[in-house]
């Protein structure tokens, strides 16, 4: 079966139809002027062929011409996206939308280094925003050279700096010392800390992990590490332990979903929340607010998602490096 | 200040480059037929002059030489998207993936209608998946004009049918019905329901309320419905108007966030639950088994994400019109 499905109507399609050449068609969809003699009876009969046939430019063919390359490519690792990656994302969305430019985003769970940032080059985009393991230099320096600026999303900007990747990173070591003070604000020297079995989470728990040793440093506390998957039964194993070892007086769960199972865990456990043990999560999430005892937090305070936009587009406007970690943690006290 | 910024090489710089025709350098990357008489050393110099420059096709022109349009493009609505929506997607992007395609979204806050399909179009897609409020008929048209069909997400099936616009729904009466019926399974009588205030959630809502209704008019159940904002402060209002007004026996939560909320309202003013109100969500997140007590839910069971994809896939190869609804509800007990 042969298809009979249309394909976008070319500039050829309009010249035959409206009976004039190809670069009147141009002249006149592209108000050129050097289409100033063309007659506006022709004029329209190009016009009334361009809509009788749904013609539109291509964006690889208006960006040729205009110069104007609008797309902000997004390119995220595997994991679907958590609630907080979820509204940042939409804020910056929004905000580049407000300064001319389109974020498209695609899941690339494959992809990475020089063959993938081929195929982003290929779109010509004004920019890559990447998660830091879609990147290679290879690839970074590709784009380089056919200019378009890569944002490394959790890149490591010590090791960014000079070789033109720009970078934007959440400080996880940072969100991991504010609880920790948080905890040893609140009297207690027995810490625990939940680390996230396997990738991606794995990295930054091990970096807020490093934050609450620091702060446990601090305060001549003691922290006990813990691995924990993303599920009922490993929060249930991790419970077991305590109980068996001991219960830790304050434990920070990595994030509020991963705190949100160990209080469940907890209280099976016949576990007192907060006044055997007490519990912070990190995101502040409306889940903070659902669990019963409401579950201390850190929230991330920082610019708006429209100033990051606007940081972001400076490096695309201008193609030089930054680095930006533009959030700040701040502890929310809640049962804890 | 003029900027030093490099653009995407061409094959004129290449040809320049390597002193020879546009044709040849044409030929040579494409591995054209025609270019089978130019000397390898020749060839050799070109591929050398491509790799030095970072030379890489558009998108667009290789799709009008290969025919091939591998770009699948999801046109959010303004809504930051839940963890249910995340995941399909996800999966949906890794079946898309295996068969050839790329899907990328991006979130139109404001694009709907004829002037943002003009913008989708110019992105060369095989096929657009916006969400059902982005789309207007004459944007589906424009879209079919130049040979890229649609699917709506949410759109309704009995509207779509015979206009061309393919869609994928998820059947809120089902889920209704079958939290409805659990409830009224359980033997209660007295049921509420809570709709979402606002927009974009108040459509799916009004729907899932219906469904309640049916299961209670089948069990001669009454119903009574409630507006709830996503917040902790409007939960508290329902129950407080609850506490007034008598206390439901059972209550389905539009979903299992609203849900969550809920139970913190009901444990807060020493509501025992199920033992005084039965409470059933809607997605069965991990969510429900950190609650205490866990959370009834009811669970979207169906094709999986590669299955839907290969439909969605006929849909691209084929351009027929097809009707997709893929999920059962299932109603899952826990407390409830």
């Amino acid at each position: 079966m042969t298809s009979s499905r249309p394909r976008p109507a070319t500039i050829g399609d309009i010249a035959r139809r409206a009976g004039v050449s190809t670069a009147a068609v141009s002249y006149v969809l592209n108000d050129a002027p050097g289409g100033a003699r063309i007659p506006e009876e022709t004029r329209e009969r190009v016009r009334a062929a361009a809509d009788e046939m749904g013609y539109v430019p291509g964006a690889g063919a208006r960006s040729l011409r205009t110069g104007a390359r609008d797309l902000v490519l997004y390119v995220r690792s595997d994991a679907a996206q958590g609630p907080l990656a979820s509204e940042f994302l939409h804020g910056l969305s929004r905000a580049l939308r407000g300064l001319g430019y389109t974020l498209m985003q695609y899941g690339a769970e494959r992809d990475r280094g020089l063959e993938a940032a081929r195929a982003w080059a290929a779109l010509r985009p004004a920019a890559v925003l990447a998660d830091d393991d879609r990147l290679t230099r290879a690839g970074v320096e590709l784009l380089a050279k056919g200019g378009v600026p890569v944002v490394g999303l959790g890149s490591d900007p010590e090791r960014a700096r000079g070789t033109g990747l720009s970078t934007l990173v959440m400080d996880h070591r940072a969100i991991g010392r504010a609880a920790g003070r948080h905890l040893a604000g609140r009297g207690y020297r027995d810490l625990a800390a939940v680390l996230p079995a396997g990738p991606p989470l794995r990295a930054m728990g091990g970096e807020r992990v490093e934050g609450v040793r620091e702060a446990a440093a601090e305060a001549g506390a003691a922290v006990r590490v813990h691995d924990m998957a993303y599920s009922p039964e490993s929060a249930a194993e991790v419970v077991a332990g305590w109980r068996e070892e001991g219960l830790p007086r304050g434990v920070f769960g990595y994030n509020d979903e991963f705190s949100g199972l160990l209080l469940g865990a907890l209280l099976d456990a016949g576990v007192r929340v907060p006044e055997e043990v007490g519990l912070v999560g990190a995101d502040d999430l409306v889940l903070c607010r659902m669990l019963r005892p409401a579950l201390s937090s850190v929230r991330m305070d920082g610019e708006s998602s429209s100033a990051t936009a606007l940081r972001i587009a400076e490096v695309i406007a201008g193609g030089a490096e930054v680095h930006l970690s533009p959030w700040t943690p701040v502890p929310v006290r809640r049962a804890t």
